[in-house]
């Protein structure tokens, strides 16, 4: 009945280091929301982080308690390792409600465990946490201390085990034919919605051993104008001659996401746009022949801004950030980030999305390199050519 | 160089009915972070709500003002009609940083309009408005005074528009596509995975007239004991003789959603879920049919409880919710939902998704239909044959 996607110790061992953690900070009972963490933790699925969910931590309680809607419950019981006990789904009324609200339910259940008097802490700047829910809390439990516990999770997963990096492998297989896909399919006279059709597809049906998941990030593949920022997607226009066109994609096994951009540049591009990619190539791999484990983040990114400062062009946003196991809508972990002033040491297994864009006013250029800190440098988790994409 | 999906004097009109709302609750400036309405008002798009952006809107300035990130700045020059004083870039190492935060930014534009003492409300239970931005704009702005602005824009937009109604009325061609491109492919042996690729291409690829956007759900279709809950997606396991498979899918047009489900039987299917798809069918007709404007919501929920109270199968959950324009992760609207204690009056314009969705230990049955309320009754934006689906 149960389908768990790794073992219950794997499992058991991430709440072991998460409860590790909030003993440290003095925090006894943590409420975690953000649907990555919640899957983590207790290998819960489903669409349902529309509506107020969450698995809370207790350091007196050997399992996570999953909460969330009725309907949900069953999701509950057949994704996750959680003994019935645990689980406590509320009713519907509760749902979009201007009257009641899941907060309120979530108060009940520590009050039931005895937890309403202890130092709880909850993730402030999580998606899904709303001003509301916190609001809710504090008012339903007026014993309790409130801490902030955001990222206390993410810190925890930083460090994937061996079979989280075979999952980003897998992904990597998906996002390199993504990418393929795209690449074959885009030319002067195409429309960019048939484009992002074919690349879906290609990220979804996967491999022929295995499928491919929902992205936490739709493909952003902006055109022309358009690639004078990053987080466009695309329109029902077709290309044109002259096009640049960014393309950051990714595939994604079991909710572990490997992103991937490149840029393509179709017919009379201009040779601002060639001088830009070629900046940022040689920039993305001087950086990462240059990791080794112990250098901090903040290191990789003075590789990178020493290597391009010849070129005149300005990079004034990080070039890379910690990401792996995600749900929309990122694929981002929001701890580690490659820029200045980040003193996050490096350590084998963690993995980053490093993409040193660089976006001016009528155009941009995104490359970029998934990988993984190993014992002696930094993997690369997808190979393809590291340079424009010339059509 | 703007590319606005309607004109101007149909985004200041809602902006206006905004001001007008806020000035009736006696509010001086509401901060709006949910995407859709930042669409809404101001016609801005992106992939960017993984970091903090809103708009604000101040009954005293005509113009909202938008905030948000660095590089995400030309996308609000792109896709709003804002002039260029009116837009808050901020830089890049606001992002998740451990030592400040993007409100301090917002408070710092409020500041300088002059807006610090007002009285300020929040979208305090939407989408992305975390814990921590009420945290830091309260501590931020100790002179101003808060209220909850939750759904004051979702009010607004519940009455949509003849262009927002066409707009649906083309994501209901793209949904239905979809719904026979999942009903051709899937058959005993065939991978999950493969379905849900070809159901992608065919919300992304759209029409040879216009092509689809991504939807704020992904497809959603549990197959086999996943049944029993409803937002569950596909694995890569092949369809097994006597599953059921809920298809709960989307049209998207320029993010106006028309969802549309049905539930399929392979093979040797219980007669149990025959008889619930029957039951499903005919409630969902009967309140579909008994709509008039003018009656509450609450009211059409109680065609269907008394039209199957003969079945034995019981619904402890609303029946349907208001939708429309949307972004992940909910194509609801978070107002009006079919169920009892629903006051709303059903008025022209206004647009829901009836799903009476049954789910049991075992199995479940989705059947629904979206529709717009019209001067004489409910009309449906789909044509896809009511009833169980059997192969």
């Amino acid at each position: 009945m149960k389908e768990l996607v790794f073992s219950v110790a794997e499992y058991m061992e991430r709440v072991a280091k998460t409860k590790k953690s909030m003993a440290d900070k003095g925090i006894d009972v943590l409420i975690v929301t953000d649907p990555a963490n919640m899957n983590y933790l207790t290998g819960f699925d489903g669409w349902s982080f529309y509506v107020h969910q969450g698995v809370i931590v207790a350091l007196d309680i050997e399992q996570p308690l999953w909460f969330g809607r009725g309907q949900d419950g069953n999701a509950a019981r057949l994704t996750t390792y959680l003994d019935e006990q645990n689980i406590y789904p509320y009713t519907d009324d509760y749902v979009n409600s201007t009257v009641k609200h899941p907060y309120e339910f979530v108060a009940d259940i520590l009050r039931e465990r005895g937890l309403d008097k202890k130092v709880i802490a909850t993730e402030t700047d999580a998606y899904y946490y709303s001003a509301k829910c916190q609001q809710t809390i504090e008012r339903c439990l007026p014993e309790a201390t409130f801490k902030d516990g955001y990222n206390i999770v993410n810190w925890v997963k930083i460090i994937k085990s061996p079979t989280e990096i075979e999952f980003i492998k897998k992904a990597a297989v998906i996002a390199e034919k993504a990418m393929h896909t795209a690449y074959d399919m885009i030319d002067i006279g195409v429309r960019q919605c048939d484009v992002a059709a074919a690349v879906y597809q290609a990220q979804i049906s996967g491999t022929k051993e295995y499928g491919g998941e929902y992205s936490a990030i739709a493909p952003l593949m902006p055109a022309g104008i358009r690639t004078s920022t990053p987080h466009l997607s695309w329109t029902d226009d077709v290309y044109k001659d002259g096009d640049t066109v960014i393309l950051e994609l990714s595939g994604n096994y079991r909710h572990y996401h490997c992103p991937l951009a490149r840029t393509m540049i179709l017919g009379n591009a201009s040779q601002k746009v060639r001088d830009l990619g070629a900046t940022v190539s040689e920039g993305l791999t001087a950086a990462l022949e240059g990791i080794r484990p112990g250098m901090l983040a903040e290191d990789v990114e003075r590789i990178w801004a020493k290597t391009i400062a010849k070129s005149g062009f300005v990079k004034d946003s990080r070039i890379g950030y910690s990401m792996g196991l995600n749900f929309p809508p990122d694929w981002g972990e929001h701890t580690a980030s490659l820029r200045p002033g980040d003193k996050t040491v490096l350590v084998p297994g963690m993995t980053f999305h490093m993409i040193p864009g660089i976006w001016l006013d009528d155009c941009g250029v995104d490359t970029s390199e998934p990988f993984v800190v190993t014992e002696n440098g930094a993997e690369p988790f997808c190979h393809f050519r590291r340079e424009l994409l010339v059509k």
